[in-house]
């Protein structure tokens, strides 16, 4: 990746590829983004955003939009914000993009998506973020970014890098939250700790976040599967303090109604991303020999929905 | 409970209740029944009972109908056939038909109930039996029995008796199908193999006993929970056979898809009976510390519903 100027691809510019590529380009950074479903509606009327951190929009002249990724250009950094159902489309999607040094930060949900694209990309192109950001698609080219924005990202082969810190300064440079992660491995379970019960359980029982919380049996629900959670996490060689099941459990309280993300494509009768959120922690739980009943069940019951 | 020529009370005559007391009504024994919300009906148009045994009807003239247990007549034999979560109004409900050595006989679902009716009316009284019948209402006072109907019957305090050898007769004597348990606990927990993952899963997932058989995840889950009963009841001290997943699993493909009762519940937003068939066996298994972490969560996951 060049040290000036990155040319830019987002890859599945759903509501959160096109949030943060459209803060990229409103920035004046060269951003070509992929899009599907909404390509009409954007390649003729643009891109409005509402933020909370100020709205804007993008006109259809300012803004690079494709539906085939091979017409668009080699890049330097591939964005992808693939929904992890969509994983299967790697190498179709993204092999076109890719010069000899370009990056690709992931900022799926889950496990496994880094060690897929280090699979068949090399694992010294990949990077993943976690994106803490609640944002919603209000219609076709129609972003409503609700709250928060952050990205964490870090080297998927581990430790600093000069890389990480200049795709993070260039997050910085256009309004968006970054910062970077010493240990990726660490907030990716530190993130399943929430997600795991949250989107599992809220999936399953097409529960909010508050309903889970607001009585008894959910908690002890809630409580017990942060508890394998953290346990398989240090099955892989991930030490996570116990008292982040409390912490949790009260920034939770906080959040009001929310539905998760996992909960919201039950709702909508889309694909669950049970297989990155759900399934490969139970898989690596259970290579180290690490009992996780409830994560499994919980798995195994979102593949019924 | 004399020997020839007991009255019976029905208490709680929904669809089980009423089809039973329908059968003994039919054949000319002194039948009472308390009925809730299907009263009017059944006081105005009598009983209509599809069955593959054979159709029959029951005119107002024929058939005794109550909304006020305290209106009813003592009787020798009491049938509780109530929802098990109605089990607060046992006294209110029963206490005024007893006489000194009326027998009460619960065909409830699930664990608990015996042993309630017990301390409230004293052991010597109780019977249970486990009802394997399909019935359906399909309006207030027309009953549709679908299938099967067999009752196995034992004492609460255990072992034969020549009452409940009495009151089987009664049931066979009117087309009752009818066979008594050496071991009505056995009996309880071998029917929670099937009614624990089929009932907690049907109704959590909203499945029907076809769609949860018929792909890996769902008989993983059905198996493993299937595997905690037999553990459970071994905790609880009866010696269920291993190979009984199997073949509870074969019985089950062989009923095509069908609706368990605590699905059906969840559909109607009627409550349901997890306390007796999801609570009580949870408790049983962790006050002998038998681990069951697969039954604790769907115990809390149909609280939560």
């Amino acid at each position: 990746m060049p040290l000036e100027n990155p040319t830019i691809a987002v890859v599945g510019a759903g509501a959160l590829g096109a949030y943060y590529g459209a803060r990229l380009a409103h920035r004046g950074h060269p951003v070509h983004l992929l899009l599907r479903s909404d390509y009409d509606a954007v390649a003729t009327g643009g891109l409005e955003i509402r933020s909370v951190d100020g709205d804007f929009r993008l006109e259809p002249a300012e803004i690079n939009v494709y539906r085939d990724s091979k017409r668009m250009p080699k890049v330097d950094l591939v964005l992808v914000t693939l929904k992890a159902t969509a994983n299967d489309q790697y190498e179709r999607l993204i092999a076109p993009l890719l010069k000899e040094d370009t990056a690709i930060l992931t900022l799926q949900n889950g496990l496994g998506n880094e060690e897929r694209l280090a699979e068949l990309f090399g694992v010294g192109r990949v990077l993943g973020g976690l994106a803490f950001v609640c944002i919603n698609r209000l219609a076709p080219g129609k972003i409503h970014h609700m709250d928060h924005g952050l990205i964490r990202l870090g080297e998927f082969g581990g430790g600093p890098s000069p890389r990480a810190q200049r795709i993070c300064r260039l997050f910085n440079d256009s309004q968006i939250n970054c910062d970077v992660l010493s240990d990726l491995r660490y907030g990716r379970w530190e993130k399943l700790v929430w997600n795991i019960p949250f989107n599992g359980l809220g999936a399953v029982l097409n529960k909010s976040t508050d309903q889970l919380i607001n009585n008894e049996a959910g908690l002890t629900l809630v409580r017990g599967l942060m508890a394998e959670v953290i346990a398989a996490a240090k099955g892989a060689g991930v030490a996570l303090p116990q008292n982040l099941i409390e912490t949790k459990i009260v920034q939770t309280r906080s959040m009001g109604a929310y539905r998760s993300s996992m909960q919201i494509d039950r709702q909508m009768g889309r694909p669950l991303e049970a297989e990155a959120i759900l399934g490969q922690p139970v898989k690596i739980a259970q290579s180290a020999r690490i009992s996780v009943p409830q994560m499994a069940m919980l798995y195994r019951m979102a593949l019924l929905l």
